[in-house]
């Protein structure tokens, strides 16, 4: 077994030093300000032993990684019902695309794509106080990561609101068919702020180490055994969109990305991963931070499909 | 942790007194004629050790299951050229949609749905002299099972051929986009006859044991560990069509069905399952195969994504 | 040939005494409190000899009429530029689908799809102060009806707004293309109060006179002899959303349809027609309207596939 | 009125010259061979007058036109019974798309996509001899046309069926659906035969003449006038694919075009009209044979949009 800490400063230094890396997103204006010379890592092992690396104490927009916490979120309110309005199954698409919900009468595929993921924030905001629910996943993501100095971006979230038309797009044809209830402009609110949470690569895997650690962290039970297993499935089949099977593939852990250029990853009864560089693959996903996790998990051996023999 | 033996006893008394078993498949009019109250299990330990109960020796067409075997035989003649013809993606359609193969230019998403299995076949036969690949693919399962008893169910090859006009459209389809190169009727007959493959739940099983154990079997490397992890994600990813999902997130092992209600499951380091129950789920998942296997991982804590804290 | 009061007075008859008179739109609250029993014919000869029977006089929603007199308007602002926006085809799809958009980058296939007029209205609402296009449109409809008590219901438009998340859905989804330019709200605001507007069966024959008469009303030019030509294939082709080639198989009349029961129809060279009756098709068309326009297309000869020998 | 004869000179005339005359199709190898020099056109008049300029007496590959030929076979064998098996629609996709297939279970939209054509053929062969098929729609256009010298040319047919993967997929799709009832390869074989038919524009535009003069021709009741105005009707909703509501709005006649460069365009109780030129623009509609189409609907007044004041 390689040793962590070396594996992790190897892969920081070669994530530093990478020429090709990738496009920072441009779709969101804020976003498209950031340095594509970023590189974080951190790994926080199943015990709590942390390993970082690089600029792991950064913050960067978290994105679509937000979507772990809703869930989780949504799940500790809703229960299973929060499957009454998402499915389970990876999309077939890119992450915003609209073809599959006229086909599908309005139900989103997986909590993970963009419309899933609004419906899961019009779910938690169905059991708020009204303009409450961004503070409450604020107030997970803050007590999972321990520090209260998380926070929302309110620029990135501005920047995303005033282009955000599709997304507007996917609220409204779901509000059509009943699978968000709110007000839609109330649940893209939620969710563009969600969207905007801003978190070092340590704060994240801090974030994420109950579900390499069946649901508990520090003694606390977040979710429950099978939650925790169940949430890692979706992240392996739905949490990279379109390129889910490939990461799958070539990584074999479960973990969502985001187009801040940040990855949660997690190695069940391992660690919880985050690793961050702006530059994107074609597929929206982080590019070096692709690269890092395959490099982790070879050397570490946390493939999920690994026999341990 | 529970007994094996126990559990594969109790599970395979379940199965036998279940009241609802599903629908058999009908589109294949051979497949038809079998009862649905068959139910067989076999359980084949990384180490070689077996449990079975049940029907657990009588033969069934593995249909699908197959697709393992074949992808396992191309890519030991074409190593990873193989994904120049095939994706590596969850299809996000049913098993034999032709729309994805519209919307990009005939590759298929991944050789588990009919479209990227039957093109998997062609590239068998390119490298096989005229007629000799359905050969090779049987000369595969007999080797990897142990059983040189192995064959090929003509009677329901030949019900497929001639109701086979979905698979077909789907062949000359990538042809035309030179997705699959040879003649479409040769193609077609490998294919038709691959999916006739008759085999009990334990000859199966012993068959997909080198996935249990890095790729080994009995000494004996058939793939290299890490093209053994990368089959199980697919397995995992893509293994039950458009509910490879749900069966990650109820069972959490990389599987392969069939229409002929057989499932091959493996759980990495552990064992290489299979069952059998020929009523079918909506979906085209065996029903009760489904159950068990569920059973099974939860009983044994087998599924990938627990922590084995 | 026929007598056309006599023509028109028998369609009146078999109308007001039909028992199939199909179902009155419900997806617009506001629209499902009118009656079935309606039937109104109003035909105003190129001439402008005026023919009505049954309820001719009763105002209606003329919704989707309304896309004629919109697409005029828009011409006359921008003459050709306005297929810089839109397209020309039939859609193939339902009036209110999304899918295609994606398909085709977020440019609605014809003008007369709900997609394509909220693009039309957005145009319109370009070359105005701001809040005045619903009143040029509205303007432009008295002027061609010659009356000036015309006005959009209020109470309908607010109903539209209040439920159209689908049409919301369609112009943030072309906003992201930049297929429409202005604030999504106002550009819906003004396609709603569009459709909203009232009109009986006389002012709605009277106010498409113009498309029958090589575009010319009482000795003013309204468009160009080329430009009335090009209206009326593009209502033949796309005037009844996906039942538009059914139609021209059954009537061969250029003719737009609204789910307020009206139907437009024009003979060219020879009359402007308006029929409305509540009850719509399962595709959304007038039921007793189109049967009306059949029957008066058959009894005068006026199919423009007719060769009139 | 122009002078038709003037006006067919000047038309051929700048056809002669034109330099973008667009692409000849390839995808036939066959038909790749022809010349995109060439330039015919043929008017014959409802009462029998011709008028013939350029190429109007070399043979070509009707290719598509052939659709309208064999609907009326099949229409005359089988009445409405035809619509039980197609529809009446505009396709809103390419003319070999199959996902339309895929979303309304087998049934083609209209039949002069490639798949209502396939459809088509088969049901002319359901109700002949076996291999007459062919010879039946051979000797409606034979006996249309006046001329027992048409004929099918083998090489491009056989060019056709060894690279028809797509419409072999369309076949095998609809198979799958009941939608045609006989052997692929057979109903393959009498739609790769149809699309082989060699005329002239003579030829052709004679043979189209019932269409423009209410079913009749030289006193023999071709159709009923009905049913011409029907054909004329699918003519100009579906007669050029996926360009078809832009050809009604630029030529406003029905008509109906081949990959061979040929269109048949009927103007109702005017004339019949074939031209022919190999170069297609994208949409695959001959290049010329449109432009030619455009000029002498306008020079002559005969859009069936226009109002004869």
């Amino acid at each position: 077994m390689a040793d962590l800490a070396e594996v992790v400063a190897a892969i920081a230094a070669r994530g530093a030093e990478a020429t090709d890396r990738g496009r920072v997103a441009d779709y969101i204006p804020e976003l498209a300000k950031v340095s594509a010379g970023h590189f974080g890592i951190a790994v926080v092992t199943a015990a709590g032993a942390e390993h970082v690396a690089g600029d792991a104490d950064t913050p960067f927009s978290i994105q679509s990684v937000s979507k772990v916490f809703a869930l989780v979120e949504a799940l500790c309110r809703h229960g299973e019902g929060v499957w009454d309005r998402v499915g389970r199954e990876p999309s077939g698409s890119a992450f915003n695309s609209i073809i599959q919900l006229e086909l599908e009468q309005g139900r989103p595929r997986n909590p993970f794509i963009n419309a899933g993921a609004i419906a899961v924030s019009d779910l938690i905001a169905a059991s708020c106080e009204p303009g409450a629910a961004i503070g409450a996943i604020l107030a997970r993501v803050r007590a999972l990561a321990g520090d209260d100095s998380i926070a929302v971006d309110a620029a990135v979230a501005w920047s995303e609101a005033v282009t955000g038309y599709r997304n507007a797009a996917l609220a409204n044809y779901m509000r059509s068919f009943g699978t968000i209830a709110g007000p839609v402009d109330a649940t893209l609110s939620v969710y563009f702020q969600q969207c905007a949470i801003a978190m070092s690569c340590r704060q994240l895997a801090r974030a994420g180490r109950f579900l390499a650690a069946g649901g508990v962290q520090d003694g606390v039970v977040i979710v429950s055994p099978e939650r925790a297993r169940r949430i890692n499935a979706l992240m392996l089949t739905c949490g990279h969109y379109d390129a889910s099977g490939d990461f799958a593939f070539r990584v074999g852990l479960p973990a969502k990305s985001g187009v801040g250029g940040g990855i949660l990853a997690i190695a069940p009864g391992r660690a919880s991963i985050a690793v961050w560089s702006p530059g994107l693959s074609p597929q929206g996903n982080s590019l070096l931070g692709t690269a890092a996790l395959e490099q982790l998990a070879q050397a570490m051996g946390w493939s999920v499909f690994n026999p341990d023999l």
